[in-house]
């Protein structure tokens, strides 16, 4: 076993803290990575302080890793040691039932996720990577480029991923009029990868102020979602609309966008139902209302190719380890532009 | 103009009654035709009740006609005098959208339908086959063979074409299972198409003793829906499920049996608003919630020949034009096995 270290949640009450830990020896198909950004993803906090409910604490969460292989069992063929490397949502899968054979782990029923999952290995939770070093399946390793920024790379391999599989899956690309709804994390991403999949973007917000930066995001229009008369000029005129905003909301106003065969899909995990739509707003324009789930590990490799090739990162603000406690209250805020990233240097052993 | 009669509602209490009004003169691309029989829709009791608001009085309710065209404009190419003809749900629409060029007239904004519907000929509302004739211009007139028993063709026109066409569209066949919710009007035609197009078809109904019915009619199981365990043997085992069930009912049931990428099809219009749905049930396996309406002339052409190549047509309860009130309530305690047909014969002038 090796000794580890990170921040953990040791209950859902009181603030993150340094946490000692064990993680299992590197096995033949392993590779123990140096994490050296983690990024800070919503769901963090959700796990945290188990608002999803199903926390195993001490928590150790983090699920945007970038960090270097320094070590790589003897069957790995894909990596060598120096290597840079990112790890994102999950660590292991069935490998065997049509999900993984697809490609799609992320829908199969015995998905390994990267912190507080059952490991196979242990018998106990995952650990994710607000912590020093991972130990991760090659098959759930994903290669990083040296061209980008690296901390800026780590929230790709969540609100990256989240929001590219969904527009590639709808094949949203030129000719189409996009939307997005909800400018954080993920929407800001979500606004990127539209733009340079070529669609017409419109990013929907409550908030004015984010307009500007919208724009200079890849947005070609901004609406305010209050604005009723602002909305009605959109009526049927949307290929494909992604909704980021995991708060309960009004679907309806954003189903009368789409054009007829037009598809809202959700990727915001809500604390509470979303108010329940009208079957009419579906059945007269043969409209449908989807969701989606992070991305596969080829596609989400396909997206760190597509990113370095076209030079797309997020917007993050880094922050040191034990400013962690401080992020989350920011990000209730919505007072992050646009992911907080953890620079692991900072994390005392 | 023409001189017409039928029945129709003259409110939204009191039955319907024989009622005497006038038709636009056949123009030179009107095809006037005898209606033989008309099929009685549950639209056309939310419409004489004004369940859905906006009726106007008096109406003539029925869009699933059968009859003969006995006079056709000397520009209509595609009928002559004497031909059997249909007409479904709707007599117009724009022509020159999008949807109307992708032969969706359905999803025109402009489409005018068969009854209580602005006619652009009289600046009055269309009446629809509760009638003894009708003049609509060829491009809603459809083709009927002789070879099906005509009665039992007319409804077609809607609960055929409305079960067809989302069955055609998520490209139901070989190798799926399908799942159909419901055995009324809509269901009956949707359990008949979906095993013609090769599918295993599972009915789900609330009613036990439907389920031999269900199987003449061509489902390989049926599952009480009521019975939870029994449902859990289904659990995301369904390539595509239709609902054909309008009264607002729990659709994360049916979201639940939906393998990865499945969907779930709404065809029934509800009075009230489905309970909302679960947005992880659509997050976590990138199913879809969508609706479809009826279908355009083009496909209702294709599924009236697909009927008469394989000898499908509606099972039916043949009615006299006087027996439409005592239908309508037998209808509404779900007492007709699986539509009832007026025979217009029996309507006096």
């Amino acid at each position: 076993m090796l000794k580890s270290y990170g921040y953990a949640a040791y209950n859902a009450l009181t603030p993150l803290r340094a946490y000692q830990f064990k993680r299992r020896s590197p096995g033949p198909r392993d590779v123990l990575i140096e994490i050296l950004f983690c990024g800070v993803c919503h769901s963090d906090i959700h796990q945290a302080r188990n608002e999803w409910n199903g926390t195993n604490y001490p928590l150790v969460p983090g699920h945007e890793i970038v960090g270097r292989a320094i070590q790589v069992g003897k069957e790995v063929n894909g990596f060598k040691a120096g290597d840079l490397v990112g790890v994102g949502c999950m660590v292991d899968a069935c490998g065997v039932c049509p999900e993984c054979r697809d490609g799609l782990e992320q829908y199969c029923d015995a998905t390994v996720f990267t912190y507080n999952s059952p490991d196979k290995h242990t018998g106990k939770m995952t650990y994710g990577g607000y912590s020093n070093q991972i130990v991760v399946d090659e098959r759930f390793v994903l290669r990083v480029s040296d061209k980008l920024e690296l901390a800026a790379v780590a929230p790709l391999l969540c609100a990256g991923i989240t929001t590219y599989s969904p527009l590639r899956h709808w094949r949203v690309g030129k000719g189409q009029k996009v939307g997005v709804v909800g400018l954080g994390g993920l929407g800001h991403m979500a606004v990127k990868f539209a733009h340079a999949f070529g669609a017409h973007v419109v990013l929907f917000t409550t908030s004015p102020h984010k307009a500007d930066d919208a724009k200079r995001l890849g947005a070609n229009e901004v609406v305010i979602s209050t604005q009723p008369e602002r909305m009605q000029q959109h009526l049927q005129s949307f290929d494909f609309i992604l909704d980021t905003v995991a708060a309960a909301h009004d679907l309806d106003q954003y189903l009368t966008l789409l054009k007829r065969d037009g598809t809202l899909c959700m990727v915001g995990m809500p604390d509470h139902t979303h108010p329940a739509p009208s079957a009419g707003n579906l059945i007269f324009r043969r409209r449908q209302l989807a969701g989606s789930l992070i991305g596969g590990i080829r596609e989400t490799q396909e997206m760190l190719d597509f990113c370095a090739a076209h030079n797309i990162v997020c917007d993050i603000e880094l922050i040191p380890m034990p400013a962690i406690n401080q992020a989350y209250e920011r990000m209730l805020k919505g007072d992050v532009k646009y992911r907080f990233v953890i620079d692991m240097a900072t994390l005392q052993g």
